[in-house]
């Protein structure tokens, strides 16, 4: 393994040092492991907090900021964070208008978000969304029905734009599980990633063959195939999506896994918008980066999600985090 | 070779498709491989064109916008672009104000923005600035004298300011040039990347070794030495530099080469913080992330800018490009 690291147990917490001093918009709680936003909370709103397991930088610290989210917790790599942590950003952000949890559908994130919203009591108001958007498998190595993956990205960005407009706790929480509701998402990786504290790859791929339907932790997929086109890989992840629901008028979101080169993203892009386009689907906004990742992991993810003018307008809005950032 | 691509020689175009499709504020001459801004040039505004090898995504394509380029030549993989292209992007985005051409200091980009300059000729008043920023090799596989790297990020930045206030052309130019006399850079590769076309990795490095002074496009750089800890790899990527030029005000900007996951890129950005903070140097803005990239290499690189007011306000300015947006 070789990683721009020191102590392989101690890389969230150094990523963490960095992080706090290169954004001054941001504050970081060393000890609980939790990222702020710097400036003071404004009054009646509802405050957004998510996390879980690191290794998928941007998301969620990197979307912390006016439009987004009010605090994220980070686990270990790929490890849920603990209650305490959620419980801590929960009380925190609220401002007596209630919290929205953005929660990916992992057995243990849920457990402890649902933890911590138990544990916060008659303090504060807290409301739940969990994101199940990938179309890859249901149940799985840390799942109970479908994975969490490419929609949470979207879902961050959106709720956070009707929390900063002054929506209540209830719509919030509506205009997030619509999100959910219409987003689908399918992945693929050509390699495998390192888990700082393994020392070793997840799992083998062959030098000519892929995993598809792969999760963001390294998880299995759906199976394993011959490495073929651009083409073809999209096709293959577009498909089942279309299949899984029907889509008029979307943002589609070509996510990277981390290890490959924005080129070939964007060159994926392509070939995703050419299916769209037959499939007389209309692209409303486009996203293509790295935004939910698996640490080095080489492949990608598409997630289309159906939008209408009110979701629209919520993407819109200024938001002003290190990972997402326009309009500010 | 495992790769999100069609065929192998048709990379850059592909990818174009794709960008052009994703940004509707781009607009992308196929034919030429230029990537312009959609909205048109404003009367009086002085010109940016920049240009090189493709495989630095998002540099340079995707730091065209308002507050940055107006136009960027994509050469193939690692291989300069043409004099057509840079003619036909300088013709194009004059206002009779005159063109910067922006070239990092590589003989081929050098040997054709010359030409083109010239075969504009008395049509389009033409400047030139070479970024030559890389302290850890004179002379090398492409360059004669110092490579430029991720000072030409900040440069376009901050010139493409300049500009989009009404600066004149020399004084564009000017601004542009303090920015390369006041940078320096020095990287590091832990991987090779794979040209598409070669289909094999540029290099070897063994499981225990890393390529202290890497070029961007993996050309040799300083030495081979053994893996080591991030705090020390930031000391020997800090240390030439400060070695080279005394800093007292700095932009601190950590780039990735593509491979390594943003989780590591903040953890370098804390050690080299600490490192400034040891030698008494002023961080007044940071910038980490993956700009100025290799394919997908693993390793990163650390450029110093010394700032002044003048070249903060410039920084600060708004920017809208898909890889650099604030303010906007």
């Amino acid at each position: 393994m070789k990683k721009l690291i020191n102590d392989p147990d101690e890389v969230v917490g150094d990523a963490l040092r960095g992080m706090d001093a290169a954004h001054d918009d941001l504050r970081v709680d060393h000890d609980l492991k939790i990222i702020y936003r710097a400036q003071p909370k404004a009054a009646g709103k509802v405050g957004l907090v998510s996390g879980g397991g690191s290794g998928h930088e941007p998301l969620h610290g990197g979307f912390v900021g006016p439009g987004m989210l009010d605090a994220a917790c980070a686990g270990e790599v790929f490890t849920s964070p603990v209650p305490d942590q959620m419980m801590a950003a929960t009380a925190a952000v609220d401002t007596g208008a209630g919290v929205l949890h953005i929660v990916k559908n992992y057995t243990g994130d849920i457990m402890n978000f649902e933890m911590a919203a138990e544990l916060a009591g008659d303090d504060v108001r807290v409301e739940t969304v969990i994101t199940n958007d990938d179309v890859a498998v249901t149940d799985s190595l840390y799942t109970a029905g479908r994975r969490g993956v490419g929609v949470t990205v979207l879902l961050e960005k959106i709720a956070g734009a009707a929390a900063e407009e002054g929506q209540d706790l209830d719509a919030v929480a509506a205009v997030a599980n619509k999100v959910n509701d219409g987003g689908r998402s399918m992945g693929l990786a050509l390699t495998s990633c390192v888990v700082p504290s393994a020392g070793s790859p997840t799992f083998q791929l062959e030098d000519d063959e892929y995993e598809l339907g792969i999760g963001i932790h390294g998880e299995p997929g759906r199976q394993r195939l011959e490495m073929a086109p651009a083409a073809e890989l999209a096709e293959r992840l577009v498909a089942p999506i279309l299949e899984d629901r029907s889509f008029d008028n979307v943002i589609a979101f070509v996510n990277g896994m981390g290890g490959s080169p924005l080129l070939e993203l964007y060159l994926m892009y392509g070939e995703v918008r050419r299916l769209l386009d037959d499939a007389g689907i209309r692209v409303a906004r486009s996203l293509v980066g790295n935004y939910i990742t698996s640490l080095e992991m080489a492949g990608c993810s598409v997630t289309l999600l159906e939008v209408d003018d009110d979701l629209l307008r919520l993407w819109d809005a200024p938001v002003s985090t290190p990972g997402l950032r326009w309009g500010a």
